[in-house]
């Protein structure tokens, strides 16, 4: 049995047009409290062919200020969506903090579709959502509202309906052989819609379920809960309340419970390694050329392939991130690679969930993307400095292993580093800084705040590289207090890595 | 006669590297420098196959520091690309002030390849390469710095290359028949260069010409000119020059300078207007539902045949461009139109040229996009408010003029409005705003000052309306008054502009 909206009391059309006059003035009103607000609105659209989204989205339009208020609708991904992972094209229209997000045919589309016709097996199904309850949940947890409408329609109205529309000769256009084909999935795509709001109805993302056979009923019923909902987040905001932890600490893992919660002793990854490697310089000569002409080679084959690769460098201030990143570089050509470097992000980075600014920086297919820092910031600095606050932080590790399996799934490679050195050899390397006159820019007073931190960070480092190391991307400690050693093998192993992925 | 450079002079590997070894530190200083200047380098490299353009740009980012420094390569567009006007993929590009852009096979490479292999004839070919000047001048008139290099090399010594990098296998993947072919029309293509050159070589956009031939020469060519251009616009920004307004001021038309320079008397366009326009309420109603029905047909029309429109509004405060635009918006469906709304730009935006974050908000084909408020702020609130220089204001309506015609070419529409009220009028809506709750948020203080400079407003207007009406994008003016007989003359005036463009 699939859930089934209250059923549509008739409005009375001047019952109707009298409330309507004071629900747009409410509507607008919540749009200026909205303005203000530290959060987005997204809104999203299910339901039968003639359930009527397109009308409500349009009236909605209609009601409210269009300046504040944005549609996407979606069709085939463009030829730069695909080359991307799937949700790609989801985060780049997220609306910014302030604002509503009107998404049509957005991420519930594909595969109700799918599942309606059989083009994907309930256990894919399943999968599919479940993805799509953690993206939600991302969100949520970040303070976004996310307001679903499920628009029922029974199947006789519905046929009823699209036969009228048909008659009709300003409408028959809207008619199409798609939505007959559809209307004869009917019981099919029920079946599905149904499925997904059991999986996926949640606190801040519910959904709501809406009769859609009563053009005037049905717009109510979106316009109140939007009035509704809104002024609802809105209040709990002003009151300073927080998304509850109590999921977000489960999703972002028992070890993440265990380690920083109860404080388990650390694992200790740092402190096994062993920081005396080191190479003499004509091994590293001949080696360093060897491992860029084989990465070479490889990066062609790749992008062959259309195998994109994100590598990550994180490590220690002064640690030699940008030394290694150069001779990774130029190994490549120039044209078929970038760097990122990850600093303080811009106003409208600042206006998106912090992952925003890296899903838009995925090239397209076949290039090497190089993070100088990353979204791993969140469980460092963020969480050392206290930027973040510790819901935040300690759910960042499920969202970030998620944000890296889309990225897997879709094909592409991701290499990871931490760039280690030694406490005293950090001091060396500052000290060192500040005598060469070209190199003094390089030292800030954050790198010695920085560095008086160090316990903090190495803690930061170790739960991170066991909460994040996966098995299609784990975490490459690098023994860098020997420059060249270090710069060998993060060549090497990304030679490695790439070569492994190409086997396949 | 095509240019030739100063042949290559052989430089000793031992030279190169004590060179090499010094121009690094300076390029990176440079860079350092770079990063706090107001001011965007962009890099563009022309020239034959085997000349070398991609090993220097590869060398580039061996000796820079590649976080500063990002690279892209231009091969057929996506498909996003090609819904949108030629150079919309570069302005996405260009690199944001303090960095250095390389952009290969840019805006070049397809006019040149166009005429050397006879797809353009010479005018066409002029008409492009006049197109471009036009644009580096929008780009280095802002303070940009264009950096052209085009690489040279003989035809024999092109061929002798091409068959060395064949002979070793270590290279021969790099030589292609597509190479091959481009040898073939070593004549035309050199000749084309040449005469882009020419037409191109100007002040903050000039050519630097390179033998290709050898590769420590060309490589040190480069990167000297690099480092003594970059540090040149350095130092003349650091001392306060601006770019000269000369050849602004001729861009910028005739008229502006008449007008506004040597102070011919206004043309006095709103001074014209009947204000007592009105319509009465029936009519209006019965009008409306049928200019929204029509407009709601056409734009169908229009998004079957990929024509997309570019609606302009622009108007006093409270002159009623939100009204407007609500209806026009309520007449189309909202997955087939965007609104605009024009506040201060990000900082992501102020990085960038003023024209660059409407660019960047084009969209695809077949929709509407209506900004609200939109570039010509530049010479209107800009202008009168000083945040911009005169030299600036006084070149927009050239860069405004080629902006849109850009948007014409591609088989867009551009329809623009000035919703115009009188003074009276504007003092009668201020105070009623004043007294409705639900109102007041939309009156600020900027209002009553903008009010204050009604004069230099009207002045800035009739300029404005002279200068950018061309015959494919006329200013419409509308007597706003009257809200409802403004309403009424946008949706008809829309819908008719429209049926005119899918006539054609």
């Amino acid at each position: 049995m699939h859930p089934r909206p209250a059923p549509a009391r008739p409005v009375s059309k001047q019952t109707f047009k009298t409330q309507v006059l004071l629900l747009r003035e409410e509507l607008l009103t919540v749009q200026q409290r909205l303005r203000h607000a530290t959060f987005p609105v997204i809104v999203l659209f299910s339901g039968v062919d003639g359930a009527g989204k397109g009308e409500t989205v349009n009236l909605l339009h209609e009601w409210m200020d269009p300046r504040w208020l944005r549609t996407r609708a979606y069709a085939e991904p463009s030829d730069e969506e695909r080359e991307r992972p799937e949700h790609w094209r989801f985060w780049r229209d997220l609306p910014p903090k302030g604002q509503i997000g009107i998404l049509m045919n957005a991420w519930y589309a594909g595969p109700i579709d799918d599942r309606a016709h059989g083009v994907i097996d309930p256990l894919d199904f399943r999968r599919q959502l479940l993805r799509i309850a953690r993206f939600e949940r991302v969100l949520t947890d970040d303070g976004a509202l996310i307001l679903k409408f499920l628009m029922h329609l029974e199947r006789e109205t519905q046929r009823a309906r699209l036969k009228a529309l048909e008659r009709d000769p300003l409408t028959r256009w809207r008619v199409t052989e798609e939505q007959w084909r559809q209307a004869r999935s009917y019981d099919e795509l029920v079946a599905a819609e149904a499925a997904a709001v059991r999986l996926t109805d949640a606190g801040q993302a519910s959904w709501t379920l809406v009769d859609g056979s009563d053009e005037r009923h049905r717009s109510l019923v979106v316009a109140r809960t939007l009035r509704d909902r809104i002024t609802r987040h809105l209040d709990e905001q002003a009151r300073g309340r927080r998304p509850r932890g109590g999921t977000a600490r489960i999703l972002a893992g028992k070890a993440a419970e265990r380690r920083s919660v109860k404080g388990r002793g650390p694992t200790d990854h740092l402190a096994r390694l062993n920081m005396t490697r080191s190479v003499d310089k004509g091994e590293y000569e001949v080696e360093l050329a060897r491992a860029q002409g084989r990465l070479n080679m490889l990066h062609r084959k790749a992008g062959k392939r259309g195998v994109s690769t994100i590598v990550v460098f994180e490590g220690w201030d002064a640690a030699g991130k940008g030394g290694a990143i150069r001779r990774v570089a130029s190994a490549l050509d120039a044209r078929d690679y970038q760097v990122i470097p990850v600093a303080a992000p811009t106003d409208e980075e600042r206006a998106q969930h912090y992952l925003w600014r890296f899903w838009r920086h995925l090239s397209r297919e076949g290039r090497m993307t190089i993070f100088d820092r990353s979204w791993y910031g969140r469980v460092l600095v963020e969480r050392v400095e206290g930027f973040a606050r510790p819901d935040e932080w300690k759910r960042a590790y499920a969202e970030i292993n998620d944000f890296e399996s889309q990225l897997i799934e879709h094909g592409g490679v991701i290499v990871k580093y931490w760039v280690h050195i030694t406490k005293d050899e950090q001091l060396r390397r500052f000290e060192q800084r500040k005598q060469l006159a070209h190199k003094r820019w390089k030292l800030t007073d954050e790198d010695w705040r920085n560095r008086r931190r160090w316990k903090a960070y190495e803690d930061a480092v170790d739960d991170m590289v066991t909460l994040t190391s996966t098995r299609q991307a784990p975490w490459i400690l690098v023994e860098g207090n020997d420059k060249n050693y270090a710069r060998l093998k993060v060549l090497q192993t990304l030679g490695g890595r790439l070569a492994k992925a190409l086997e396949e």
